[in-house]
């Protein structure tokens, strides 16, 4: 029998004919890809659109029986090549298995299926006054699996924590198809070395994600607070963000835009957005502060002294209308790019004090290649997003010699090469240079425990 | 040349002659015991007491040259005999290793060596207006790499985090002595495996810590807010602080007795102490809840009102002075327990839903075994602390298997085994209960990874 009868056998009739099973080399060439623009080159042998974890079971036991690679997959909005369907996989989709299958308001927690994209998870939470804080821009198409897949984080962490602190429990298909659970219902729980953590960020690279029990946090009382400031340069801005942080203030959003993202940003949704919202088109940098909570307009005061202090011209916000205009002027920043040409977006971070030294990195390496590189910075946690335009459907290679080279200089600055969009296979080349040869052969150990035959979406995260 | 030459000669001359290298009999037997009450047969070979990175590499090399167990140790204030040293180990102590080497306000995180005692290091963070959230009961006494080795929590959880928030990242001595860094100085960062979190609870079977970059927290403006209140039976006070988490009040502390607690307590301090606190000396359950932070009043009454609906007499405290008579009595529970026998601290916890069905359970396994049992709760993280009480130096059959009935029913209810004590050897025997086949296999192999020779605390965590 071959690989193909078997996985159909062991899938059962009632799933092949429901079409969990496919072969249409459409549907395969477009698993190729994700939102990185990167595109694995041949083809995979086929995808599984599992709707339980019975066709997950039965996906990883064929592959394990002939020795197949396994391209887990949630949404495919991953930024690093982690989830592309390379050739001869099987691409194993779970964003079909999207049920919430629990609120618990009394414990504070929801035990969801991998697919369930955040968004959809953050709505059905709302009526509860509770919300799971992961919150990465892609929120309205991406998955809960694939942010805990990638430990993927997003615009709220400074406050409320990476994506591995709202993971309290995962149901996990392990390589030969069998399943585990690990973590617990509870706040707190120390039995054993802490699995829950480690499949968190693994990429797909352990075992694949099938369940998950994820803590939820109350909504923060009141009204938020939004204040939105332009300075005459990307030092001063990044200046005031670290002052903010230092004074002990805790936005929940802080999100700093450098001069090349501002001048995209009023090409694409005309001047007068900006002038409208600050009185004035001019300006080297825009920082974006939302407070929440019972004390947020004493602390957007306060913020707000901290940045004129620093050079900035600020605009407080009580009202929720002014506040979305000044949000809706840092969402048009990914589509101003796009409007522009093919776009890769990176993701350093740094300690926050270094970030004006990191600004003035990206300024010498946009100078030092001729490319622009227009930089939004996640600012209260010190992850910056350095984007690369281009035209062409790839990358080409002094874009990525760029890259490398913004790489190195978050690393000497203490930071890393991804603060929150993972490995994949964009960024494997750099990752022994980070980790050092130690931690990078125990990594590569720790592996060939979860996945002896090495059929677990092979070629991501480790290789060059 | 025998073990003890040719670890003396890899600590080097100096340092064996500052006292680094000991063999004296009542060093060795002082180490063979830690909080638990539990002491280990035999005798250990040798005690290091290093004061530098090198005494820990250089006794691992020696270790793993020999092969001979090491049994690292800090303050010995463990409560699972995970740090008692058996015999032929070397017991490796980094509580000397006691220095604060970086604290940085702007990037809000401190670099610590292992030895630093948590209060020390709260005191020392104060003027900074930043504090080190993990809070275990032995704060005074316990060290900042004892709470990352068994990730030990303590009382702020629920609101500020288990320690495994709390790490940004580590320096680890790997079974051959090879030294590596883990982690990341900035808030995000997600390259690789997250070894920071695997080595956090893993109680010296995978490496020795020493050092960790550790993730500060704003302290909370303004006065807190305590209230004490009595209830009838500990099943109402348990569903008043369900209640109050349920209302998504967030209390920095809030912890449950029970009345044979209660009863203890008041024979330790005088009846008076209770009566002055509340106006009453009957009770079966006293419920401690601390609002912190600028809402802290208003927190206060919203619980206080809860409280009282739930049948329970309430005294609400804005002074510092009441509050800590009201938290002199939580205090009083340990030396109370002590005063009147030998106690067995035990760990479980649940989802806080299930507060009430756990208590109920003790009661009734108290009343099977004909044993007292006193219990704290962290009701906030649904975190108990039952307590034997026994006469003799060792907890005689009877109580552990009063104790293996209290974990099986925590198991059942959601829950787990440990909270924060960890596994060490006095809870091995029933990790593989909680954990499966599958989980509990996993995890060894991935010991197996890191301590290829089986050197590093042999028969902690795992055996039975």
């Amino acid at each position: 029998m071959d690989l193909l009868d078997w996985l159909a056998a062991a899938l059962g009739d009632d799933a092949v004919a429901a079409g969990v099973l496919t072969t249409d080399p459409a549907l395969l060439d477009a698993v190729r890809t994700d939102r990185s623009g990167w595109t694995a080159e041949g083809r995979p042998v086929a995808l599984v659109n599992a709707t339980r974890v019975e066709h997950v079971q039965a996906t990883l036991r064929a592959a394990s029986e002939f020795r197949v690679p396994v391209v887990p997959r949630g949404a495919g909005t991953g930024l690093a090549g982690g989830a592309n369907g390379t050739d001869g996989a099987i691409v194993l989709s779970v964003a079909g298995m999207d049920r919430i299958l629990e609120i618990s308001a009394e414990d504070q927690l929801a035990v969801v299926e991998p697919g369930v994209v955040n968004s959809d998870l953050n709505d059905t939470l709302q009526p509860y006054g509770l919300f799971f804080a992961p919150d990465p821009a892609s929120r309205a198409i991406s998955t809960v699996g694939g942010n805990i897949a990638t430990n993927a984080g997003g615009l709220l962490c400074a406050k409320y924590g990476v994506t591995r602190e709202a993971v309290l429990g995962l149901d996990v298909v392990l390589a030969d198809g069998r399943l585990i659970s690990t973590g617990h219902r509870t706040v707190k729980g120390v039995t054993g070395y802490d699995l829950t953590a480690l499949f968190t960020g693994s990429e797909g690279t352990l075992g694949v994600i099938v369940g998950a029990t994820v803590r939820l946090l109350p909504l923060p009382a009141g009204e938020p607070t939004t204040l939105g400031a332009i300075f005459p340069d990307v030092r001063s801005a990044a200046g005031a963000s670290a002052r903010i942080t230092a004074a002990q203030l805790r936005p929940a959003v802080m999100e700093l835009m450098d001069g090349p993202s501002l001048t995209r940003i009023a090409d694409h949704l005309g001047p007068e957005t900006i002038a409208d919202a600050f009185g004035t088109t001019g300006g080297g940098s825009f920082l974006l502060v939302q407070f929440d909570g019972i004390g947020s307009a004493d602390d957007a005061a306060a913020a707000a002294r901290l940045i004129e202090e620093a050079g900035g011209s600020v605009r407080v916000s009580h009202d929720a209308d002014e506040g979305e205009r000044l949000l809706a002027i840092r969402r048009a920043f990914h589509p101003a790019l796009a409007a522009t040409g093919e776009v890769l977006i990176e993701d350093v971070a740094v300690p926050r004090s270094r970030l004006p030294e990191m600004f003035d990195a990206i300024e010498r390496i946009s100078e030092r290649y001729g490319i622009p590189i227009p930089t939004v910075a996640h600012a209260g946690d010190g992850n910056l997003h350095p984007n690369f335009v281009f035209a062409g459907e790839e990358a080409p290679p002094i874009v990525w010699e760029a890259a490398g080279d913004l790489f190195r200089t978050a690393v000497e600055l203490g930071g890393t090469l991804t603060g929150e969009h993972g490995v994949g296979v964009l960024k494997r080349r750099w990752l022994a240079d980070e980790l050092g040869p130690d931690s990078y052969e125990l990594q590569v150990k720790l592996k060939s425990v979860f996945d002896p035959l090495g059929i677990l979406n092979p070629g991501k995260v480790f290789g060059r």
